[in-house]
């Protein structure tokens, strides 16, 4: 750990990931071990090796409950060969990616360090655990005492507020289908994808209810996966990188943690309060027009629409036609998770948050192959812990 | 969220705890709400509440296993009415607290918050879960793959310890023993204590093994417990408080998971990289000398001996005497966990780090009662991830 005077901005000058899949022949500690491997490589100028990384951010949802394994600080430092570089384990439900990039930016900017990793990793897929995957998701996200005891699961949660909003804004079913269509095809242009396949409008709406109205093509899959950022305070940067992407907005919102606690089932409170200390530090006053790429937390269809709604970007019931007519697609005018998104991208809790950053940063860098937006300069990344008790926004963008 | 410009000091306004013990009447959201509410009427000048917290910084070890409830930081947010709170849940097996101390600083020191709310809290009594303890505390503490899964135990980890100690130094269990005896004894004096009874070192010595050489009066109790502080960056302190604790120097470190992969069984190198971190920033170049009180882990008996010479109070082997004839006793030249320590005054795995700064607090500030230690002026706080992968060392101190 380097001490060092306080810098005022903080920029990310390495990317790594693990494509998200289904990696049976990957641990935990494997997978995360990887994507720091590659975020190593990545740094520009070379010369960033395990000596500088001045802290260890790692997100993680639940590795106690998928693999029977805490202490996920010093298991992901001690596979990563990071055993001079104090660690955290930072954990918000599946926003836990996106709080330990909060985390390590609050570190940087202290002036104590200089730089961080941050490392988001789940490992989803286990056979001792798989069979109670419904009941691990619940206990993760959801209120323990209120809400899993007396039977709700994290897809009920989200089918309550997608019927709620079908109510209150005279949308249906259809409209809701589109979300999938366009992230399932975002996907098949990204060779990190969990589900690099199309799936038309009308399968969308066919495919098996799982909690009514959501059917499975509603729902972000169980995925492994490893994303890697490395954050560095602006002095710094020239050493490592002449294309650093900023971080010029932070921003956090919490809410109730139990639904029935909550005065709308329609809106994210707690997105909303993130996206206003967010853009508030970035300068956006009309995000519509100065926000060229967003990658949204659809953990269930339904979460996207209603997060570009609470982030201001469209009114409380418009995202579903905008989605509908094709402004979030990949050639529309607001697009929204070229990545693929968590649907088809995939959901590894915690490295989702993170994952995220990497798009954006691809994007903005104009890395991002077949799915590159044009003339991106200005990215918001937008997390959901569980169904909105945490959520975070984060604005990133590039020297002009 | 209150915007503000950068601080160079950070202090501690305000302070939590409720008494450790067996509370099977509270549950995890009431343990962290009750001692938030002791906190928040602990400040000095009043007029510090909820829209005055910066951030929320949660450290739990495994709620996860322990209750079946993840998203700890909103959990503890929604229960303490902290809902416009950006709020954090730090998980570092049991320094989880110390990390979240560590963390919050780090936030308060970045200028983008003026205060941070660290709760400590763990729920280890529970019916379902506590079939299951000994399992869910290797898999908090331990590697999972490479050592739980063969076997290993929190407590047969230690035991391996002990039996290297004793014979890499000459010393034996009566030694050892003198550890719980003193910090039985100290928690008799502290009413936040879960075992505030005496036990003579006859007793320690020949109290049933748990795994040789440890008997269960070598080792910390399951303890439900939650401990709090609010701190400061010294701009704000003067509005909330004229006698705020300092923190001087905070320090983290690192080791391998397993214990296999170290090199030495009788140091803590987490623990050694920790102190140097703290002491090079608090300025401390001779500890023994300079350093008033202090509170150390002593998950089992051996690991406060092995803690207190990774810091440097002792030579390698030379604690053990040293604690054998009293100077590590309330009344000794080096007091140790006045509190009663881990042992007795209990282990809330993600509490007890906070505790032990509330501790010290209690004793810079004379307000440690019957046990207060005369003119401390200097206080470390010493925590450790289970086996030693994860260290920190916190050093506070009064304005003279």
């Amino acid at each position: 750990m380097i001490m060092s005077t306080r810098k005022n901005e903080v920029g990310i000058i390495g990317l790594g990931e693990i494509p998200y899949g289904e990696h049976w022949d990957l641990s935990l500690r494997e997978l995360a071990s990887l994507a720091i491997e590659v975020a190593f490589d990545s740094v520009q100028k070379g010369g960033f090796d395990k000596g500088d990384v001045g802290a260890l951010f790692v997100g993680n949802a639940a590795a106690e409950m998928f693999v029977g394994q805490g202490h996920v600080n010093a298991l992901v430092a001690d596979a990563a060969g990071l055993l001079n570089v104090p660690s955290f384990r930072i954990e918000a439900a599946d926003a836990s990616g996106a709080a330990a990039l909060r985390a390590a930016y609050l570190a940087v900017k202290s002036g104590m360090i200089d730089t961080a990793m941050v490392v988001g990793v789940e490992k989803m897929w286990d056979q001792t655990s798989n069979p109670r995957v419904t009941s691990i998701l619940a206990n993760t996200m959801l209120d323990h005492d209120w809400e899993v005891e007396p039977g709700l699961t994290y897809t009920s949660a989200f089918a309550m507020m997608a019927r709620a909003y079908f109510e209150e804004f005279g949308v249906n079913k259809e409209h809701l289908s589109a979300v999938p269509e366009k992230n399932h095809f975002n996907a098949t242009l990204n060779p990190n994808a969990h589900f690099k396949r199309a799936f038309t409008r009308e399968q969308v709406l066919k495919s098996q209810i799982v909690a009514d109205p959501l059917g499975l093509l509603d729902c972000s899959p169980v995925t492994d996966g490893a994303s890697v950022v490395i954050l560095a305070a602006d002095e710094k940067i020239p050493e490592y990188s002449d294309s650093p992407v900023w971080i010029k907005g932070s921003g956090q919102g919490q809410d109730y943690l139990a639904l029935h606690s909550r005065e709308s089932l329609t809106t994210f409170e707690a997105v909303k309060k993130a996206a206003k200390m967010a853009f508030k530090q970035a300068g956006i006053t009309n995000p519509r027009e100065q926000v060229d790429v967003i990658e949204a937390h659809d953990s269930f269809s339904i979460a996207e629409l209603i997060a570009l709604e609470s982030m201001g970007f469209y009114q409380p019931g418009k995202a579903a036609l905008a989605t509908f007519e094709g402004e979030t697609s990949l050639n529309g005018s607001l697009p929204v998770s070229p990545s693929g998104g968590l649907k088809a991208k995939g959901h590894p809790l915690g490295a989702t948050g993170v994952g995220q950053i990497v798009e954006l940063c691809l994007q903005l860098l104009g890395k991002a192959g077949k799915r590159q937006i044009k003339d991106a300069k200005v990215g918001v990344a937008q997390s959901l812990g569980g169904t909105g008790a945490t959520a975070l926004v984060n604005v990133l963008t590039i020297d002009e």
